[in-house]
Order: C-alpha cells, then sequence, then structure tokens
C-alpha cells in the first residue's frame, strides 16, 4: 500500500493522526496530478488535517497504458473500488456521464465520501447525487468541476452565500480561450487556430465539448444551480459555440472598443427565475474579463452585497485541477476527523430558465451589401421597424461592387433584433448575414 | 427581539429550523451593514441554512448615536453581551486591539462561536483566540480581516490549502489605493489628494492606519499565518506607507512601464521562514494587479499546484464586509446544524521573518544631480562597487545647473543596494537621494 505521511512533523502524536483510504476512479491527467500533488505536498496536507492518506485501489478503463503508481493498486474493474469497504473517499476522475454517475451514486450508497472534477455528471445530476450525499451525511464535493484551480464552488457555498446573485459571467473553457486570443493576436481565422491547437494538444481530436460550448454550459449551469439552489435544466441553456466567429469579427470587434469572448452567463430574472446562456460575446476591452487571455480562466460576479468581484486563474491542466480536487479532500479530512458534513447546500429541481428571445441586449451584426446609394437607408429603416436602434456603423468598400457594413445596436430585445435580422437579409441590397453577436456592457 | 425569516420559504418544517441568537459587539459602519443584509436577504440566508437568526443584544461604546437597530437591544456594557447565555454567536464588529480581544476571549470562554472583521486582532492574536477556539470545538471566523468582501482567507485555508504557496502579493487598502490612483491620473502629489481623499470621507483624520500601512501588514500577516500555519511576529515585518511616493515617482514609473501600489508581500524563504514586507512597489502594467484601481483590493498569488491565481473586489465599505461576516455566519450556523466545526487550521506561533536586508529585487531610485560631465560615470561607478547594476535611466536637465535622474537597477541585493544609496548620496555631484523603490517583475 503506498502511505505517505508525517515527513518532517513532529507536532502530532500517532494517536491524533486519522488513517484517510482513497480510491481513485481515472488515472490520467487529472488522478496523476493529484495522485503527484499527495506526495509531493504530503507536509502541507497533514499540516492542515493532521489526517495521513493512504491509496487503496485505482480504478482505470485501460489496463494496458503505463501510470504514474504502481501496478498492484491498478484494476479495471471500477466496481471493486466504490465497493471495498476498507475505502473512506472515492476520487472520480474520470470525467463523462457514464459509468462515472453510477460508480459515484454507488460510492455514496456504500457510505463513502466522494470528491469528484467531473462537470457533466454534477450539470446533469447534481440534485440527485448532492441529495443522496445529504442524507446520508456525506461530503461530495466538486471544485474542481468549475474553473481548474481557482477557488469558485466553495466560495459561492460560503462566502459569497448570504449575496443574491444578480449576474456572473465566466470565462470557463481554457481551449476556448486560447484560440480565440490567438485568432485576435494573428488575425488568424478559426479552422487554421482550431489546427494549430489541436497539434500543440490544446484541443482535442473531436473538439466540439470545447468549440461548441458544451464545456461551458456544464460549468456556468454549476455556477449557478449554486447560486440559486436548484439544478438548470440544460435543454433550456442558450449555447453556442465559437465555430461562427471570423478574423473579420475580430478586427472589428477591436474598432468598436471590445474583444470576443465565449462566456457563460447567468442572470436572475425574478424569483425561481434565470438565464443562462453560452456564446461568443463582445466584451468592452475596460471590463476585466477582456483581459484574461490564453489558458487562463475567470469568474466574474455581482452580488448585491459584495458588488463586482472576479476570480481569475489556470482553469485547467493536471496542477490547477489537483489543486482543487486536493483542496476538496482536505475538507472531507478535516470533516472526518471533527465530526460534521460540507454538502449541506440546497441544490433541488424545478429551476425557471428563460428564453434567451427575451435577452435585453446591444448586438453587433455584419453584412455583405451591394456598394450603391441608398443600402445604408434600406437597412436602418428595416432595422427601425422592428425597434432596433443603430448606435454605431463601420462600413468598407470590397472587390466587385460589393461592400461590407457592421453595426452595434442600441439596447433592444432579442426576439426583435431576430425578427429585424431576417427582414435586412431579405433586402435586394444585401447579399449576406455574415454574423451577429451579443454585446455585454 | 428582533426575528426574521422564513418569509417565502415553504421548504422546511418547523421542526428543521434551528434558531440562532446573535450578539453584536459594534454597530457602526460595518454592524449596520452585517443587520441589513440579515434582514435584506434573509430568504437567501434561510435557504442556505435552515437557520433563523435573532438579534438578541447590541454592545457598542457610544449609547448617544443613532442606530438603525431598536434601541431596546442595545447596550453599552460589553460584557452582557458575551455573557448573555442565551447568545449563541458573537459577532466582534468593533475593531482595535482592545477592548474587543478581551471581548473575543471571554466569549470563546463562554463557549460562543465568534465572527470577526477584526485584522488587528487576528494579526496580533490570532494563534492565541485560534487555539481556544479549537480546543473548545468552536468557530472563530475572520473572512471579512481580509480584502472585505473578496473571498481570501477561507479558499486560503480550504481549497488552496494543499498548496505551498510560493508567493502572494495583494493590494489590501483602499484608502492608499484610491489615493495612489488618483495621484496617477491626475499627476497630484500626496498631500493634496489624501487632502481631497479626507474631505470625501475616503481617508479618516488620522490616516496613519492606511497611509503608513499598518492595515496592510495586519491583513498580508494574516494571509501569511494561514499559508505557514504561524502567526507572524508583526515587529519583523518591514513596513513602509505611501507617504514618500510623488507625483515625479509616478511619472517615471509611467515612464519605466510600471505603476506604484501599496503592496503586502509575502514569500517564503525556507522551511518555516518567510519574508512579510509592507511597501510602495513598481508593478508592471502587464501585471493584474497594475489594473486594480481606486477602492478595489486584489490578492494574487503563486501556489506550486494552482500557478497564478488573483482575486479582486471591493475591500472595504459597509455591504462588502457584511457579505463576508454573513458567510462566516452561514458557515457557522451550517456547523450547528450540522454538527462539527470550522477552525480547524494550524495558526501556531515560531514563525522566522526574514529581513528585507537579504531580499533579491530590483530598485527604482532618483536623485536630484549637478548637471554637468561625469555625473552619471560617478554614480555609475559607485553603484557597481556594490555589486549593483544599472538596467535604465532617464536623465533630465532641471533650471539652476540642476538635473534630475532616476534609475532602474537589475536584480540585486537590498544590503547592498542600501550601501551603495550612501555612496552616491555622498557623491560631490549629488545633491540629493529623492526617493527609491523595490520593482516587482
Amino acid at each position: 500500500m503506498a502511505t505517505w505521511y508525517n515527513r518532517g512533523m513532529q507536532s502530532s502524536t500517532s494517536a491524533d493522526i486519522r488513517t484517510i483510504r482513497l480510491g481513485f476512479l481515472g488515472f490520467g491527467t487529472v488522478g496523476e496530478g493529484t495522485y503527484r500533488m499527495l506526495v509531493d505536498n504530503a507536509d502541507e496536507v497533514f499540516a492542515k488535517t493532521s489526517a495521513k492518506f493512504e491509496v487503496v485501489r485505482v480504478g482505470v478503463r485501460d489496463l494496458t497504458k503505463v501510470r504514474g503508481v504502481a501496478a498492484e493498486f491498478i484494476t479495471d474493474d471500477l466496481r471493486s473500488v466504490v465497493l471495498d469497504p476498507s475505502i473512506d473517499v472515492v476520487l472520480e476522475l474520470m470525467g463523462g456521464e457514464e459509468p462515472a454517475g453510477e460508480m459515484v451514486q454507488l460510492a455514496l450508497e456504500q457510505g463513502k465520501h466522494v470528491v469528484t472534477a467531473n462537470k457533466e455528471l454534477i450539470a446533469k445530476h447534481g440534485s440527485r447525487l448532492i441529495g443522496k450525499a445529504k442524507s446520508r451525511g456525506l461530503d461530495l464535493h466538486f471544485e474542481a468541476a468549475v474553473g481548474g484551480g481557482i477557488p469558485v464552488v466553495q466560495p459561492l457555498k460560503h462566502q459569497l452565500a448570504g449575496n443574491d446573485v444578480i449576474k456572473m459571467m465566466g470565462i470557463l473553457n481554457g481551449t476556448t480561450n486560447f484560440i480565440l486570443s490567438k485568432m485576435e493576436a494573428e488575425g488568424a481565422d478559426f479552422g487554421e487556430v482550431l489546427a494549430e491547437a489541436q497539434r500543440l494538444g490544446y484541443a482535442e481530436a473531436d473538439p466540439s465539448a470545447d468549440v461548441d460550448g458544451f464545456d461551458t454550459m456544464y460549468k456556468i449551469s454549476i455556477l449557478a444551480a449554486i447560486c440559486f439552489g436548484k439544478q438548470i435544466p440544460l435543454e433550456d441553456v442558450h449555447r453556442e459555440g465559437i465555430r461562427s466567429v471570423s478574423a473579420a469579427d475580430m478586427k472589428y470587434a477591436k474598432q468598436f472598443g471590445y474583444k470576443i469572448k465565449l462566456l457563460g452567463i447567468c442572470e436572475e430574472i425574478g424569483e425561481g427565475e434565470v438565464m443562462v446562456r453560452v456564446h461568443p460575446t463582445f466584451v468592452p476591452l475596460g471590463h476585466q474579463l477582456a483581459n484574461v487571455n490564453g489558458v487562463y480562466n475567470a469568474v466574474w460576479l455581482h452580488g448585491d452585497f459584495v458588488g463586482d468581484l472576479m476570480f481569475s486563474g489556470r482553469g485547467a491542466g493536471a496542477d490547477p485541477t489537483a489543486s482543487a480536487v486536493v483542496g476538496d479532500l482536505i475538507d472531507v479530512a478535516r470533516n472526518m476527523v471533527a465530526g460534521g458534513s460540507g454538502s449541506a447546500i440546497p441544490y433541488g429541481v424545478g429551476m425557471r430558465v428563460t428564453s434567451i428571445k427575451e435577452l435585453e441586449s446591444r448586438y453587433y451584426v455584419r453584412f455583405e451589401v451591394e456598394d450603391q446609394p441608398g443600402t445604408l437607408g434600406d437597412i436602418a429603416t428595416s432595422f427601425s421597424r422592428y425597434q432596433v436602434g443603430l448606435a454605431q456603423m463601420e462600413m468598407v468598400t470590397k472587390v466587385g461592387g460589393k461592400g461590407e457594413i457592421a453595426f452595434m445596436t442600441h439596447v433592444c430585445q432579442e426576439g426583435n433584433f431576430r425578427l429585424a435580422l431576417e427582414a435586412v437579409a431579405s433586402l435586394g441590397c444585401v447579399s449576406r448575414l455574415e454574423g451577429w453577436f451579443r454585446v455585454e456592457e
């Protein structure tokens, strides 16, 4: 059995030391990082818990891969990990909905505390699993599921819990932020940068979870659920990825004084009702989120008492994620030593999610047009028919009698804006709707 | 008795509801803000605790002031608050070392949980008080003592606890950050801006606690103590305020690509040894801390696993501070309902603090000189005699045959740098040492 503790620590007698036995489910990047942190920082962890950790079993799907842990601990029988009666805490670091969900449920039923980094699982089944943990007095922690190493889940549960969170916006996916930052810096288009990110290992071979916004949707939904005490029905979350962002839009964003970021946004609409949305967003250069670049993540929020707040840091990777997992594990250990549990947050069901058509926002839109007199007038007239006011305009002449025209609107309702887009796109002087994005103030 | 709870909440039966009785010590800005938040956000607080709060007694020093709470609760007999056997939790929001310290100790001896916003008390007596709370299984929380509403104390205790925190830097005092931001924006000198800040109520009539760095010293020392598990002996902390910062230094800082910020800095030097210092610092424009302006606070840190992390928000004021106090109170309530305590962090004594003379840093320095040939050569020669290399220089001619010369050095040892300063200041061609500051990379 791998054990580590007590290196250089003299302050506790052995009677004080509680041994906590761990079972890993998954031993990829995050699993190995967590194991390494527990070994490398054994002194820090011991000083803060008076607990000794022992890895009892490591469940993996592929026994043939070489892992940074002795082969004797490794099994591909995941159930044997969660059913092992000697294990106190299960670390679920596999990701994905199944078999992770079944294993977490089984672990809780066996009376084991669970620490997970699994955003999809919590976003989809958080209410059920947290309810199960709560009813049995067990801890179910998931700090690593959102924002990697950035403490945000637990601060929302604890230090900020007295606030009414009016609005929350997050850059929650490092891959897309890396791509957008690179597109902006190099004036490159999405496709080229994605290919490069894939070569460098920053993007998966199948990039959909990141670039189509699923990852961000899971994360903002978890944060919203913590703030409002109810799971967010994902089917009601508006989700757009970054495939539609072009080099041309980046250029206009800069001219208008914005950067384009993929944001997860949650706003309180009323009692028990929120709007949750994920889409590329024009963020003003003066906003703190505009300066979060590369693989960094950030969560910005406005609470009624705390005011504006921002957390930023490394949102992914073995080490930052391990930091969050080990932080959760330290809390579990403290609770095991001191008694009590940390899961007592409300996380019910029945949250109402407002349709994005009711959004009031400013918009950016770009058209290819016929470069001829009257075009601007026709477009402006069509917009005004749907109560969409235009605030700024940039127009350039292109070859072949064509032009490109980009607008920033005043605040208007999304439903109206979409109707206006249809009307404008059908004008004879408009060749094509090139793209449009929502704009944050 | 003032009670509030259960507005619109149907989910708990009365059998689930725990009544938690509060005694306030101090009812100034923070006390009133906390009371108001508990009333205004009763639904949020109840949803997260299933607990009902009742204010039993409010201890104040001056009975004649009008307060936002019914007179029947108010007393100037502070001991009657901490000795009241019906009170579960004491909120110490008076500030200052005494009588707050005696009252907190007495409250803990009476078996009461304590939430405090008192940085001076925790910085000076944290080890003793936390030890007392721990030995009795009581909570002693102090999130509001550092960074106002920004969650930083508890994240360091919990989510980041597995990290070895290599370096931490904070803008921890809103008054000085407001003054420095205004000096920079307006090119004004310290004295004028201080006077204006006092007129506006942003600075106290006696501004020493802020502008001489005491407030920042208490706060960075608390954060350091949490990271390293031992109280910081304040007499070993290097502390400089912002009175020495001039409009001229601001101008050179900008030319060299920096902003001047009052930072509290803590660095790990070795096992059980840190350097803790408070001084105006040249911060590179590209660093996140350089963009934290006005009354905003921020804590930046680098942990071995989590990497770079930053928290920023409103560091003072009734509402943000109330947010932190109520967050702590929610944790106390949860522990009272679920059992367990949240104070189980190591906070011992015997921390070694390295002298700032051993600091390795870059420096900025400005002299008034004779505007004559040979001056630069003489100065450079003197610096090099003490192993201080010069990296950048700006020189301007002034009236009357004088000149002004500003340098940025390479990294050197502070002890050597100070010896070099003496040597340079005594040169015939140097009229005066105008000022010098440490520079962060």
